[in-house]
């Protein structure tokens, strides 16, 4: 069976990869390691630079993802740098940010770099339109994102629905089109 | 002579390295390139990244600095982020952070790392202490740091002080510092 190592300690993430890779012959298992992590605003370029890293690192084919929030009338912030938001300005200064301003629109992102030792990465994304409330609401969630974004077509922020549902709202496009390349890669070797 | 070079395009840099090195017998060029920067909130660790990784790929001596901005009612916010929130919350979303909030002490943090090529990167600080001010003002400097930043014991911002006047506020301790460091060094060589 043909293993790929996700490099997180998020069972959530790890449970998404499994959900999409294990039908296509694909065994994840995962590590938890410190990558360096390149000071930049674009996820994309983050998660590329870290699953380069540790491919080469571990010598084994691997998933690094990354998470950025972007808020449009502040020019996309906080971008890569929302798990900085979460502990420095907390929910009340984001919603603080958000006062009197009118157009609450802003997006999720997440960014998936497959790399193989010794080769590039190649990435996937999966992007979430949708607004931030005017208050904190729901219970489940790990940062404050979850607890005042609401998805387009939603009524509730992402911390009103359980983990097992949550997660889909973002990753989805990313991991389908990942399993595609994944896919498409062993049938143009078995040719 | 010998020579250090101070990677970095900003003219008041490299005169206030001047300033305080040419007069030890030190020779100081500069080069701007750019240099890989790893993610961190901590300036201290950006800069000894940066230094190191230039002192090997141009094989002489560099300096490198980095500036942090940190806010103590948000836990240091946006620290070592300080350029990527003038290019997104800009004056209005900073100013728009404080409302309401009754401690607007906040710290300007310089950190200048020395390298040697193959040596261990070498840092020195300097910190100015002061408050932010309740509207932007100042004709003068590079970010809006300079537009709402009062030093303590001044009554006005940062930008009120020309470019000659206004580096000395936070980047002394650290040049002086390091000048120190480097006259010590070569008094040990000589014995």
């Amino acid at each position: 069976m043909k293993k790929i190592t996700y490099v997180t300690g998020n069972w959530a993430k790890i449970a998404s990869a499994k959900q999409y890779l294990e039908p296509l012959g694909y065994e994840i298992d995962n590590i938890k390691i410190e990558t360096p992590e390149i000071q930049s605003d674009d996820v994309t370029e983050v998660a590329k630079y870290s699953a380069k890293w540790a491919a080469n690192e571990l010598n084994i084919p691997v998933i690094k993802n990354d998470t950025g929030f972007f808020i449009k009338h502040y020019n996309g912030f906080p971008g890569a740098y929302m798990k900085y938001m979460d502990e420095t300005l907390k929910v009340d200064g984001l919603l603080k940010l958000m006062e009197g301003v009118e157009d609450r629109s802003a997006y999720l992102k997440e960014t998936i770099a497959y790399c193989e030792p010794g080769g590039e990465p190649i990435v996937f994304e999966g992007k979430t339109e949708g607004t931030i409330a005017y208050e904190s609401s729901g219970e489940y969630g790990w940062g404050i994102i979850d607890h005042v974004f609401i998805p387009k077509g939603e009524n509730k922020t992402l911390g009103n629905f359980p983990d097992e549902e949550r997660w889909n709202f973002w990753s989805v496009q990313a991991y389908l089109d990942l399993a595609k390349y994944l896919d498409d890669k062993d049938k143009t070797f078995m040719k």
